[in-house]
This record gives structure tokens, sequence and C-alpha cells, in this order.
């Protein structure tokens, strides 16, 4: 059970997605917290997303409120008024300032939101608030998502028992550079604003910045990480504790980052794809996000097919420098490209086992530079256009 | 019945595809041709490709032979020298010089060419060949195409009946600017190698560059164009005929093009987009291909849901000038969004109409320049996915 000191949870059905399923969660702190956060890089923004960059740029936060089955993105003027009504509520009720509530909303784009519904379940979602409310929480944010997503890490720093725990949804317009992901960092370590949102950047390059389940970006991606110092543990600059912290956070956001790839829509395989030898850190990260998007190397790993030829195809079209006589290409530990030539039937028959497995890694080495880059993808499976196709509907 | 006076054609099973598939063609002339080409651009170029790149240099040709189900890509130089090989069998059938032989191969990546049953089934496909033969080379340049696409338009220039016409394969990996496909233009009109190479670049680019299935970029892609001058018409720059004859090239080549997407990997659906009101043509453009590779879009079409969000959301993530509050969007003639704001559940029932039939338009207005890019897409489905997870299976 997913716990941190200075924070409860909850999550409730409000109606939203139909009877009995949980669509509104809240994190709340009984003390000022120390907030930092990540957004979508999107053009398009939904109001939420619009709110919060506002209001999180004096690093402080009381609450989180967040509701699923609806995006409140395309919404106009409309939705950022809603986004505010929402936020107003739930201060109202937890006795806190307004400008101090988060909000996040995600699901279907270009509706307005059920707001009356919204408005209806706060109070049973602000009584029902507890330390041991995180999985109801969790369970509150997802959509398509088939399990709910978290992590929790424990260490001692500076002499005290500090617990850094994230809260994640994902499933689908999974992609580089953010995502329709939702996470939520909570830590009882005593660190400021400033350090926490460097520490927050860091880490999402690491991890959220590395994932892709169909090249699609969203207009709601959000992290918030929220500090509530309850551990009496100060983070700080340049210390080992600051490392130490580094790492647990790291090692969090790593952890829901390949579970929302586990989780893509439809997935049934998580693939690691390291590029290395490329001759520029651009080079690397293109020729991932090329082969970690292709639709043609997606649907073979589906189909248990070590059919390099498609990663060879789309790196050659990821626009970055190559020879193709330097080209080596992995499944785990089994190399079936050697300088750019197959090597046969039985490194074929290895990989294909490889394969097979629900989790492996496919190491390109481009062999012309120091740069690499890790990225984790999944399958293109049936279940990806049932529930794309089908979805709304 | 496709003919054009000047070439003859052929279409045999050679057993590279197994069994009584038509697997190698050739299309020869008994004169020197114009010939120019275009290529994929693509770093992993396949043997042929470079090896006609080089062999148009000069402007003519005599032939060109075809195999699919094997697309000699990624063989190293063996793979050049198998390419060398079977145009020098057809050069010495023909009585031809070697460098006036093209090659073009198809298929999977990475495997050598079985040489010798091409060299055996080589005497059949010249004997084969006749003035009536095109259907059998379309047949025979198939890979996962599920219908032959040929495309012919005749018309009076300088007072001769002057005929142009294509024969093209698709299917999978297509992409702007270029793709898995193949196609030969064949005319009588009397054209130098200059000014056909001209016309094919430009035509190429609102027919071939402006096509997307799947985002996947090809090793093999190849336009090639041959005039044999026989209708007697000479083309002049900058005369009325010139026009004409762009004009009928640029005719046959969009109705390959649109064969190719409408015979996309496990494709229902031909949808024609049209983005408007770019800030800059570049703009114009990656809005067009962002929109016309995204799996949420095309899985939306698939499922005939007028899902206009994930529209919005695509456009978001094309790194594009974009205000939301000017968007226009509309299926057809509906207009589902006006001002970044959904216009109601009238328009959406139309929309889900318009999306019901086999070909509709979608149409996205940015409103923001002058600038306009039409490309062509089509659905992703269930069996986009069978035919790719089970493909070399």
């Amino acid at each position: 059970m997913l716990k941190v000191r200075g924070f409860k949870f909850s999550g409730i059905s409000a109606g939203i997605k139909g009877k009995d399923k949980k669509d509104l969660g809240l994190i709340a702190s009984d003390r000022p917290l120390s907030a930092a956060a990540v957004f979508t890089t999107s053009a398009v923004k939904a109001a939420p997303v619009i709110l919060d960059a506002e209001r999180i740029k004096n690093g402080c936060a009381r609450a989180v409120v967040v509701n699923s089955g609806n995006a409140n993105a395309c919404t106009g003027v409309s939705g950022f008024e809603d986004a505010i009504s929402m936020a107003e509520k739930v201060a109202q009720l937890l006795g806190v300032d307004e400008d101090d509530v988060l909000v996040s909303s995600t699901g279907v784009i270009g509706q307005r939101l059920p707001l009356d519904l919204i408005h209806q379940g706060m109070p049973e979602l602000v009584t029902s608030l507890g330390e041991e409310g995180a999985q109801d929480f969790a369970q509150a944010i997802m959509t398509t998502d088939s399990f709910s997503k978290t992590h929790s890490v424990t260490d001692v720093i500076a002499g005290q028992e500090v617990t850094v725990a994230g809260i994640a949804k994902g499933a689908g317009m999974i992609s580089p550079d953010m995502a329709t992901m939702l996470a939520y960092i909570v830590t009882d370590a005593d660190i400021d604003s400033t350090m926490l949102s460097h520490a927050l950047k860091v880490s999402t390059d690491v991890s959220f910045n590395c994932i892709t389940v169909d090249g699609d970006m969203s207009t709601n991606d959000t992290v918030i990480a929220l500090a509530s110092g309850a551990s009496g543990a100060r983070i700080v600059e340049g210390e080992v504790g600051h490392l130490k912290f580094l790492s647990m956070l790291e090692e969090v956001m790593i952890a829901l980052a390949r579970m929302i790839v586990k989780d893509g829509e439809g997935a049934t395989k998580l693939i690691e794809i390291i590029v290395r030898g490329a001759d520029s850190a651009e080079d690397a990260k293109k020729a991932a996000v090329k082969v970690a998007n292709s639709p043609l190397v997606k649907t073979a790993f589906y189909g248990e097919d070590a059919n390099w030829g498609r990663i060879a195809g789309a790196l050659g079209g990821a626009g970055i420098a190559l020879d193709e006589s330097r080209l080596d290409i992995y499944f785990d530990n089994v190399q079936i490209v050697k300088s750019g030539l197959f090597t046969g039937k039985d490194a074929e028959e290895k990989a294909t086992a490889a394969m097979k497995k629900e989790e492996f890694s496919l190491v390109v080495d481009i062999n012309l530079g120091p740069h690499e880059r890790r990225m984790w993808t999944c399958d293109l499976t049936h279940d990806y256009i049932r529930i794309n196709a089908e979805y709304r509907s």
C-alpha cells in the first residue's frame, strides 16, 4: 500500500464515465507543499494545463483534483472557466486558497466537462480523503488503462526515512516529449520547489520522454511533483542526499513510464530500443523515435517476426547519418545483422525466441559516433485497432 | 487494354513467390527511349535503386525488368552484383546494351535474390513480350496489393494522338516523399529526357509525394518514365502541347497514387486531407503529414467516428504555427469545428454519414496564412495488423 507522510488521497465515482466507475480523484495535504510540473509541448493545450502552468509558477500547492472521462480540451473560454470552477469548489471544501489547487483532466477531447456531476461528487471526494487512498486515486484517473500504475521507493536520507512515490495513467496518445499521460509524484522529502522542478525535468527526460505507444502527442500531458517535507529530511543542493533523491525520483518515474508502455493500448509486449553509435545526440533520438513508432516494425514485434529489414528500412527513413555497411542489429544478445548483412538462420531462430518474451530489447548500433538513446515502445496489435476504432462509439 | 505505341510488356511466374504467381515483369522497346526517374530518398537504398540512378544519368533506356517477392535491399555488394546480372541476362536476350536495361525489385528486405529462378524465367519473359502484355506486367510487380494498378490517358498533341499510361504497385510502406511503390510511366510522345525528367519531378510532387499509408519509407521506391516518340508528336518546351503533356502525366500519376492509397494494406477508405490557411508551405505539409499518419485519426476513420478532437490533437503535435481559436474542420462540406469549437450534434451526425462513404475529404483550415497542402491517406484497420504481423511468417 502506497503511503507518503503529509498526503491524503481519494477516488470516487462522480458518474462522468457512467455508473460505479471511479472518475474523480484528489490528492491533498494539510500543509503547504513544494510543487513543480512539466506539461505537454503540444500547441493545443487543454484548459487545465493552461491553468496549472500559471498556478505552479510560485512553486506552491495544497491539492490536485483530477477527473477522467473528459479531457476538457478544445473547449475554449468556457472550458477554462470550468477548470477554474472545479478548483474553486475543492478549495472551498478544503478551506485552502484557490490558487493552491491544481487541476487535471483526461479523456475525450472537445466536450464540455459535466460540471454538475463533478460538483455533486466533490463533498464525497473530500470526506473520503485518507492516507491509504492512493489506490482509489490511481483508479479514478484511468481511461483506457487496463491496470492502475503506482510505484514507491523508500530510502534513508539525512538520517530520515524518505519515500518517493508516483501514480500515473497512460494508455493511448503516448509519444516522446509527453503524451496522454498524467503522473503525480509525491514525496515527504523536504525539498524546495526550484530543486524539485529541476529534478523533475531531468527525470522526465530519461523516463516519460523516452516512451511511445502510437506517436500521438496529447493535449493534456502533465507530470506534477509535490513534496510535503513531512519526513524532516532536508534535501541540500549537491549533498549525497540530493543525489539519492534524484536517483529515487528517476527510479519511480522510469518504473511508471515502463508501466505506461506495457499497458499501451492493445500492447502485448514491452520493447526497449537502444540506439548506439549515432553521429549526434539528435540523430540517436531521431533513429530511436523512428524505429519505435514504425507501424511495420511494431506489427513485426506483434508477429514475433525478427524482420530486421523493416528496422533497416525505418532507419533509412529517419533522416540521419547512416552507413548501411556499418549497421549492427541485436535482439537481446543475439546479433542478427553484422556490418549491414544478415548473420544467418541460426541467429534468426534465436532472435525469434527472444521476441516471444513479454519484454525484450532491440539494439541498433550505427557505429558512426558516441551518441546513444534509449526508448521504450510496445507492439501494434489487433486490440489497438479495436480499442481506437470503437472508443467513443 | 493499356497499349502505348513503341512498347511491349510481359509478366510471368518465375517461382520467386511460389508456384503460379506472376513475379517477373518486363517493359521493352525496339527503339531507344528517353528515360527519367525519381527514387526513394531513404539512406538505405536497395541495390537496383543504386544501379538505376547511375544508369539513368544519360537519359536513355531500352528496357526495365522487375521482380516482386524480394526487394534485393540490405544485401551488400552481392546484391548489387545480382542486380547487374539480372540486367545483363535481359540485355543479352533482347540484344541491347546492358547499360540501357533498368532493374527494379520489391518484396522482402535482406534476402539474396533467387537468381537461378530469375535466370531460368528470362527466356519465357522475353518471348512473351507483346503490345497487349501490360496487364501481365502489372500483375507481376504486385506484392501485398489486392488489385493491379494501371491508368491511361489519350489526347491529341501537335495533331497526333498521344498516350500517357502508367502501371504501379503499392500497398505497404507508403509514405510521403516516396514509398514501397514502383511506378512505370510509358508514353509515345516524342520528348527529350531533360524535359521528361522535369515533368516527372513536378508530377511526383503532386501525386506520389502526397500519399501515405503508414508513414514508413521504403528502400526501393522508384518511378521510371519512358518515352518512345512513336506517336510522332514532338513536345516542345513552352508550347501548348507541353502543357497538355504535363497535364496528362499529372492525371495518370494522381490516378495511380490514389489507387495505391485505396489499396493501402488493410484499407477500407480513401481520405483526401486538405490543409488550408497555413502560415507557410512547410507548416501546411507538416500538418497534413501529421494528421494523415496519426494512428488515432486513422483508427477513427475506420470506426467512422467524427472524432475531431484527435485531429486537433494531431495538429497540436505537428510543430506548426497554430491558434486553436481560429481552427475550422470539415468532413466533406460539413463543418464540425468552427473557431476551435464543436458545432454541435447535428453536424456530427452529418459528418458521420460522410465518413460512411468509401471516399471522403477532411478539410482543416488553420486560418493563419495562404498556404495549402493536399494529401491522400487511408484508414488503419484490423487487416493492416493481420497482413503485417503475418507477412513473412
